[in-house]
Order: C-alpha cells, then sequence, then structure tokens
C-alpha cells in the first residue's frame, strides 16, 4: 500500500462527508511580516498595534486574506489536488479575528456533487471552517471544483447542487469586527480622510498602481500558506503542460489587488465577506498586477453606529492600467481582466 | 473628487508645514527575520539578544538601517511620490535604540523650497522624524528631492534652500547607545579582534565580497518597507520608462553595503549618524554590489569611555571587486560606482 | 595588518584546535516563517504550537534542519571560506530540541587533517557543535572538506584521518525528542494514518511533488543562516567560474527533500541524526527538485514505547520525477541524482 497520499477523486466524496485537514497552524508574527513584504499592504489596522488598540481591538489582527490563504491552503490536499478547475467561492464570512499566536485548523463538509456529462469529472461542493485553538470559528466559506474520476465507469457518489447566495446578507456582517471606537480612529495615520459616508454607489475608484510578480514571489506565498497545488511550484511538470510555466494561486492576486485598493480605500480596514470571485484568467511571473474597484451597494449595520459596509467589486488585470474601468464578464470582453471578486468591506462612519 | 491619493507636487508644499505620514508600524521579529535574510548581516548585537544583553543593551535592537528604511518609506507617499530625483541626506541622526514590538510612526517638516529655473519642477528638502509609540524620537533626518510642479504656471510656494551640515558634529553622536560594557563585548563571537584603537584614519578595507540582487529580493525589501516609490514595482510602466526596468530602491544598496561591510568593520555596531549620502547610479536586478570603505576621521566621545566613533565613507560598486578602491566624485569616474556614504559608526573602545 | 577576514588556509588549522565561530544567533518565529515560505514543509510538530504541546513538547521546535544550517552557516568563515569541496557528513546528531527566543552559538573542534598528494590542498575533519545560550549541546556532527593551501611549500600541519561512524548507533538517538505521548497524536491532523510500524525494511517511498527553486529563493535561504560560503551569493564572480553560475547550498537541497519526503512520511516528525551525505552534483536555480527514500532500518529504541527510528536513504534528483527510484552510487549511474541521504527519523510508534 502506497504511503503517498493521492488525493481525492470525484468518486471518493460522499454527501454530508466531513473532512479534517492536516497540518494545524500557529500564525506568527513572521508569517504577518512576511506577508506584508509580499504584497505591500499599508492598512494601519493590520500594521500597528497601536493604532489596532486605540480602535478596540487587541492588537493587530492578521490581515483577512492571510487567514483565508492558510485556511484554504489546508484544504488543497484533501478537496483539490485532482482538481481541473477551481470554479468559485462563495458564502465566505470572516467569524472572528485572528492574532499571531493563535493555531489554525481546517475542516470541510462535502454538500455538492455532480458528475459532469461526460462522467470523467464531477464538480464538488464544500464548506470549510477555519477554527482557532480554543474551536472558535475564523472563517467559513463554500467553494466548487472540478474534479476528475479516477475511474470513469464509478458511480457518481451523489448528485446535489447546493444554493448558495448570490451575497451575504449584511445582516450577517461583522461577527469579526469589535466594536470600533470611531473617535480614535486617526485618519492622519490611516492615510485618507474617505469614510463610509464618502462613498457612493456607482463610484468607480482605479488603485492606479501596479505591482509585477516574480516566480520567487508567488512561490513564497504559496508555500507560506502550505499550498501543495502542484502547479504552482513544479515547473518541471508544468513546461509540459497547458499553459507551458507555473501558474500563479488565484488567492495571491486577490492579496494584490486588496494592496492596490489601499490607494482609494484606505479605511476599508476589514473584509467582512466575499460574496464570489471569478478567476477570469491566469497569471503568470513577470506580469503586472493593476486594480479598480466599484461600489456596488452601502449597508448600515442593524445596531452599529461605529461603521458601515460597502459592497465591492474590485478587477485585477495584468498589464494594462484601469484608468478606464476595464471588465470581461458578458457586458465586455477585455482581455487583460484577470480577477473579478465581489466582497464586503467595513469602514468607520 | 478622487479618493486615491496623487502625492504632493511642488506647488502643494509649504514652508514650515508638517506632514504626519500614513501607516504606523509595529516592528517584529519577523521584519527582523526578513532583513537578515535580504542582507545576509552578521553583526553580533542585532543577531543575538544574549549579546546584546551582555554588552548593556536589554535586547538586540532592530538593524539602524531597517529603522531608517521604514521611515523612509512612510515619506514617499506624501513627500516623494512625484519626485523627478532623490537628491540627497544629510544631518541624519539615530536617535533611540528600536526593539521588536516598537510601533513607529513618521512626522516631515517641510524646512525649505526653491524652483527650478524651468519653472517646472522645484526642490523640496524636509526634516523627518521617526517616532515611537511613547513619542521617543528614533530618528531624524533631512532629505531633498526635486518634485515635479502640477501646474507650470503656479506660483513658487516658497524660496529657501536650508544650512545643512557637511557632516555631524561627534558631540551630537550616541543618543541611541546605552553604556556599552566594553568588558563583556566578546570579540571571538563577534567575529574580529579590531577594536575602534586599531583603525586609523586613511586606513582603506576592501570588503572582499559580492552579492548578487534579484528583482524578489529588491521588491520584498521595498514592500517590506511599505515604500510606495512605483519606479521599484511596476515593471510594466517602467519597461516604458527611462531605464526600460525597474529601479532598485537606494536604501537596498545602503543595506547590501553595510552587510558587506561586515568584513573588515565588524565591530562597527551601530550607526550613529549619516552625514551624506549620493545614489551616483541606478542598480538593476542581476547586478553584484561590492563595496569598500575609508575611515574619514576618528573621534572619541566626550564622557563616554566605552566607544568610539569612525566617519566611515563606503563606497559600492556593481559588478566590480574593490581591491583599487574605485571612486566617482571628481577626482575620479569610475562608472562602476554606484553608492557613496559618509556617515559614522561607533566601535567598542 | 588586513582587517578582513581571509579565511583558514589548510596550514593554518591544528590538531586539537578549538575554533570559535562568530556570530551567536537568537532565533526567532521569524526565522521559522521564513523557513516555511521557502520549503513549504508541513510536519505539524513545527507548524502547531497546540500540537507540539498535545505531545509532550512545551512548543513548536524549530525544524531540525533550520537549526543544522544555522549552526552549519556559523562554520563557514572559519572553516570552508578557502573550500574547493565539501566532501563529507558524519556522526551528525540532534541532542535538544531548540524554541524561538534560544540563541544558537557555534564552536568547532579539528579532529582530522591530511594533506593531498598534490600539495596544493588538504582535507580538515572538524566536529562542530551548536550550543543553546544555557551551553546545553543542541546539535554536534563531523564534516571534513578539502581546502586550499596559501603556500604550497607550507608543512602539512597533521596527519591524521580520524575514525568515523557509517552510521550512528540507535542507542544514541532520541536525546532532542521529548517523551511523545502518543496517545494524543492526532493522525488526522498529521495528514497520514502510517506510523513506525506500518513501514517496512526495504520499502521505497516516491514523494512525487516537485519543487523548483529560483535565484532568490536560495540565495535568501543561505544569507537567513548567515553562511558566507561565496558561490551562493555572487553572480559576477561565479559567471567566470567553473559552472558560470551560481551554485545552490547543499544544505537548500536536503531542506527541499525533506519537505517533499511529507509526502509519504509524514509521520517521520524528528530527524534525530544524520549518518552521512554526498551532494552528488550541483543544483542551479531553475532546476525541479524530486524526491524519494527507501527504509534502510527499523530499530525500536532502548526505553522507549513512544517512539521508533527508521534509517532512511533519501534521494533527490533534478527535473526528473523519482518513481523509478534513481540512484547514482557505483549501483547505477543516474546523472539526474543530486543527492544522497542517509538518516534516522523517529516516529510514533
Amino acid at each position: 500500500m502506497t504511503k503517498t497520499t493521492p488525493g481525492n477523486f470525484f468518486e471518493d466524496f460522499r454527501l454530508g462527508q466531513t473532512i479534517t485537514h492536516a497540518t494545524p497552524r500557529t500564525v506568527t508574527a513572521g508569517d504577518v511580516a512576511l506577508y506584508n513584504a509580499l504584497y505591500g499592504s499599508r492598512f494601519p489596522l493590520q500594521s500597528s498595534d497601536m493604532f489596532a488598540y486605540a480602535i478596540g481591538y487587541p492588537r493587530s489582527p492578521l490581515d483577512d486574506l492571510l487567514v483565508f490563504h492558510i485556511v484554504f491552503g489546508k484544504t488543497v490536499p484533501d478537496i483539490s489536488l485532482n482538481a481541473v478547475a477551481n470554479l468559485g467561492y462563495a458564502d465566505c464570512r470572516f467569524l472572528h479575528a485572528v492574532y499571531p499566536g493563535d493555531t489554525l485548523t481546517a475542516v470541510s463538509q462535502v454538500i455538492g456533487l455532480k458528475e459532469n456529462s461526460s462522467r470523467k469529472t464531477g464538480v464538488v461542493y464544500v464548506r470549510s471552517t477555519g477554527c482557532r485553538q480554543d474551536g472558535t470559528k475564523v472563517l467559513e466559506y463554500v467553494r466548487w471544483v472540478m474534479v476528475r474520476k479516477r475511474d470513469e465507469a464509478a458511480a457518481a457518489p451523489g448528485d446535489l447542487v447546493p444554493e448558495l447566495p448570490a451575497a451575504l446578507d449584511p445582516s450577517t456582517l461583522g461577527a469579526a469586527c469589535p466594536t470600533v471606537v470611531t473617535r480614535s480612529y486617526d485618519f492622519a495615520l490611516a492615510g485618507s480622510p474617505h469614510r463610509f459616508g464618502d462613498y457612493q454607489v456607482g463610484e468607480k475608484i482605479d488603485h492606479v498602481d501596479g505591482m509585477t510578480v516574480e516566480e520567487a514571489e508567488h512561490a513564497t506565498a504559496t508555500r507560506l500558506y502550505q499550498n501543495t497545488a502542484r502547479v504552482h511550484f513544479n515547473q518541471f511538470t508544468e513546461s509540459k503542460g497547458r499553459f507551458g510555466r507555473r501558474l500563479i494561486y488565484g488567492g495571491h492576486v486577490i492579496s494584490l489587488a486588496r494592496a492596490l485598493s489601499f490607494n482609494g480605500l484606505a479605511n476599508a480596514f476589514h473584509i467582512a465577506a466575499i460574496n464570489g470571485g471569478r478567476h477570469v484568467a491566469p497569471l503568470f511571473a513577470g506580469g503586472t498586477v493593476f486594480a479598480w474597484s466599484e461600489v456596488l451597494a452601502k449597508v448600515e449595520l442593524a445596531g452599529r453606529n461605529d461603521v458601515g459596509a460597502l459592497r465591492l467589486r474590485t478587477v485585477a488585470t495584468k498589464d494594462k492600467p484601469c484608468a478606464d474601468f476595464p471588465l470581461k464578464d458578458g457586458t465586455a470582453d477585455d482581455p487583460a481582466v484577470i480577477l473579478d471578486l465581489d466582497y464586503w468591506v467595513l469602514m468607520p462612519r
């Protein structure tokens, strides 16, 4: 019997199955430093313990996306090692702030299975949950991936496509954000005077700056997340593959877009939820990432006078500045678009 | 109204103006590890808490240049985002040791403004100060940059060139260095027997080793410093620019030269001040940095028997070993020279 | 007199000589984060304080190889700066777990000297020891290197080839491993159900995955270890040398192979000893490393019911998957082989 992990194939999954993922991780100030050095993020809550303490956090929490990537990374060996494509995310909520010293684990539940008509592959829907050492849930999200079958003749292990929300209800937002002491929120130190009330639905913001990605950078990031998807690391094999080269982890693009978005959204200090996202096209090393955002919605949160929520659509491109707000979504077809992300951020009121 | 930061143009500055820079930063052991991994520094004070404690520090302080880069990085979005050239530094003093856990902020005061005759640009002189969470100043320096005007027809916002010292007075040195217990300074662990008394004015030291820089390395360093100068990150735009490629942050070269200088100056455990420096020529990825130093002066510090100060000139080159002490300064014209730095270090007596 | 360190030449060594190496190092969570990000290691003991605590450690110890690399790095300026070749390791034992916050120092004793018949070089054998701040030995190993003579006419400084064990006696293993609470060892979180009893002598495991190495990655790693061997860093000089390019530190390959070996050896949570190793061929940036392992021996440790020891041979290749278990050792001659390592790991029983 082989001792290596072949990963699960489509017929190995079962509806309702719970999968405990390997390698718990104690996150540290070292992880935070690397994250900063990989993306150049400047949001003050995650950069300064003093800023964090002043507004109501015990100290700086980890960047929300660093938590996402670490939890996501744990799911890869069990869920998507034999994936053909990562199809989507939905219903992603950040449920509790994570601090250096916390230990994260992840479990996934299979909530949907749908064989493709070719019978060669099937779509697996999982709800993955990241927990802290005391069992507190810190993150929950659904993703679905197309996974190969080991044996085409195998029976489909289930047939259910779950209903998923197109966007999270605003009433569910904010669990990971303590009450913010807005009178102590220093807008000069934060780098922008623009608060919740200053943004309008429909407003578009070009984040102006661009960031070029090197092989060593995305591979270092993806190893930091203990993500084992082979396409990111193995040039020998990828040189013979579809693109001839290593593919950059989609989450790396999300983090780059988020870091770039500081220029225009400096006070969007917390990602409360991700409604969904599409990796529209692959990114490779040498590409320069740009981004722009549109305010899709703006809501006050029940019982909270401290912060409000903006629903944002952030679009990232490669090798194309975003002054004209490029899209590739059926309404437009710009080939430079690589990411189209729909999420909720919190801002001080 | 745009939400993005366009940076200040020459006519936006005012004499005496104070600018609070964004994004306070809590520095951590993670930042230190990255700094070490980027430059390979081997000075024992910054490497070992035990060594630091033995000689009178509570624990290892941050490398002086890491503090400089973090403070400098904060000033970029306000001072030099529209700069044509970074012209010089002066009067840079390290005022207090910084330790992991400290939170750094930065403010700048405009101390000089001089429009150029073309009326397209002007020189802005700022005194920038880095502070710790309790308000203690940790670093102060002057720099001047040539900044574009938004509108050539705009009136010059001032006309004053400040007087700046060519070198810091030795009596001002040492504020960031506690009394060193020299009997506990272990010269074997420090890697060299040569102390203050062993160096002679006029002595030249070839630091021998060379270090090649990769794109991923300098960009990672510069993001670590949250420095947003676009020329370091955006290959898409720079490919169309003056050099056709990304320019390496000048401070990266200073840190490389400092790390290389360990071989010959192992007991120069602290940079007390920087008198001035010129980035003589740009460095690009793939270049190998070498360095040599000359002892310009040697002074005992009033009231201190523990340490003495050496004034050093450290010259860095690209792709040229420094056995023949190359210069490009009017007295000589070696095109390999990229940095000419004049600074004070402390050494045990 | 020059202030720079030329390193020792063959005739500078003396039998029985003790050399204290420079630059003590306090290891931190930052070093650990970088190590993880460079290799993508997933062993849970080193990743999770909670996992470590549950099985009997106070918290996560440093990866054994990170300790090895840091101690090794310290020896380079004194032992191998003028080396022509790193010939071998033997008798390497991990003697105490190392935790973030510990400070490491290194000393070496010269235990053998043998001039080569050319009289241009000689082989130096040293036993190097890494210690913690309280004097506890954490690591001990022998290595031998071929070192140039400064002066061919110089007399040989000694003539003794020490006897070295081909493999460590199992009775000496386990000093760095506390009693493991195996009932609290969570095999699901560890990523594999296979424990000591499941492995058979002669069993071969292809670790399947490959990892491509970039220049920025291996140079960053080697600087992290404060290893000053010039061949890893200086492209200007190496471009004129034997290979035309920088050579990757052999220890980087060992760490990559160890990280890859998680897939098949997930519960080999601790390297107890290294019997020996050969860097069969050089690795350069751009190469993709693969690995496979064979179980050479399997022993119960006297007085320990918690863990058993597997003697492993791990072979790494470049640009060749290991499904057919390639070798280059006299019995076979596959040019893709770059590393052949013989070591003891501990596994829960």
